[in-house]
């Protein structure tokens, strides 16, 4: 199995029994990848389409912690797909979750409409043309709207979502207007939100968001998701999210 | 002065040097009047519009704290504003602050269009016909969206304003999604948020929200704000705001 990792590459333990084939120098997952698998609220029943998988951890997470009946992740960039792929190979997840190199713009034509039961994502959270653009072209097309914008996602993932279909979504919270009001003039609407906070008294930095497509307007808000306590040590709730991958 | 005050009212001192008239059995000023008082960034130089003023509360907070240039304060309820201009006369500020019997809808015909540098509005909080409707029709018309709705408000103050004018507003957090969709939709541009919570480690109650008439989307948070501390006291934050009543 050895032989699926790149020299460039790194083989990191999820503490969960499953492994992810991280780039070196590349973009490494962070927590918004954990809390959105831990948020998204899936059954066994669901065929789930994660949009923009980059590494795969999404996907392995989700499959670790929910098992739906199967996992679709699409990613624009050929060489990060490849790289997840060997990932799902390297677990033996092949029956559970399939990665395909696909631009998301091109799902509901090439995997269908009304399909999905739900739709997972942590798509780039910054604008193409605000900020500093990051010199690696792969890290670029993860962080910014290069290949896809906000509404490019909601647009598709109202095409191959069934009527009814859940979609979750981590992103800035400086994007909330963008997020709710696109996601409700697409009748995708917004019915869960948590905000995470790095501490207790910070402004939140990430959304959670849970849209219903068709759904009628009813928002639901969860209690503030802190990441550190005072102490500067993950809080009680991240640390049982954590141990939740396995 | 006191045959200004009613046998079913009280008189309150707002201990800023003002006093309120209240009817002793009907809607009694809370957290939310001073906290968008508190909020509303003002000018000296605005000319500024109060939709819904109720007892007149927010007006005379706004004009204690923040001194207007002027302040004009809108009711439907002839009643109420009738004893909101009694409370006006009572602290001497009809030069400052003018209350008019008026619905909100006819703001644009009867004041005038992109006249006013802001509007502050603390409006009914429950869609009509949602839960339980109080059997005070008085009660029921400053709780409930009888006499007008979030959409008849963004109407309104998008007339009345200037281009580039201001717009505040408390409202439940829970009406989140139809506060951002109806601002964005109708050109008043959410730029700054806040949160209000109970305690620490609540969900949100209230909102606070300024927006921006033809503003470009970008959007600010501020830190949370907490009401109680962990004793049931009011925090420190609060105790300012009240203090800065003064």
């Amino acid at each position: 199995m050895e032989n699926l990792i790149k020299p460039n590459e790194t083989l990191d333990d999820l503490q969960n029994g499953y492994f992810l084939i991280q780039k070196k120098e590349g973009f490494r997952f962070g927590v918004d990848a954990v809390l959105l698998s831990d948020f998204a609220a899936l059954k066994t029943t669901d065929k789930v389409l994660e949009m923009g998988t980059g590494t795969g951890i999404i996907a392995i997470l989700l499959y670790a912690k929910k098992k739906p009946k199967n996992i679709t992740a699409i990613e624009i960039q050929e060489e990060m797909a490849e790289m997840a792929n060997r990932s799902v190979i390297y677990n033996k997840l092949e029956g559970h979750i399939t990665i395909i190199a696909m631009d998301l713009n091109d799902a509901p034509k090439k995997l269908g409409k009304a399909v999905f039961n739900a739709v997972v994502t942590n798509p780039p959270y910054m604008k193409a043309g605000c900020g500093i653009v990051n010199p690696s072209q792969q890290q670029a097309i993860s962080r910014f709207e290069i290949s896809c914008t906000l509404e490019d996602i909601l647009d598709s993932a109202y095409e191959v979502l069934i009527p009814g279909g859940r979609f979750f979504m981590v992103h800035r919270a400086d994007r909330l207007v963008d997020i709710i009001y696109n996601m409700r003039i697409r009748k995708i609407e917004p019915k869960r939100i948590r905000f995470v906070h790095s501490h207790i008294g910070k402004k939140p930095h990430l959304i959670l968001i849970e849209g219903l497509k068709g759904g009628k307007p009813e928002l639901k808000f969860m209690e503030p998701l802190y990441i550190y306590d005072e102490k500067g040590q993950y809080t009680k709730e991240i640390n049982d999210i954590y141990g939740r991958i396995k």
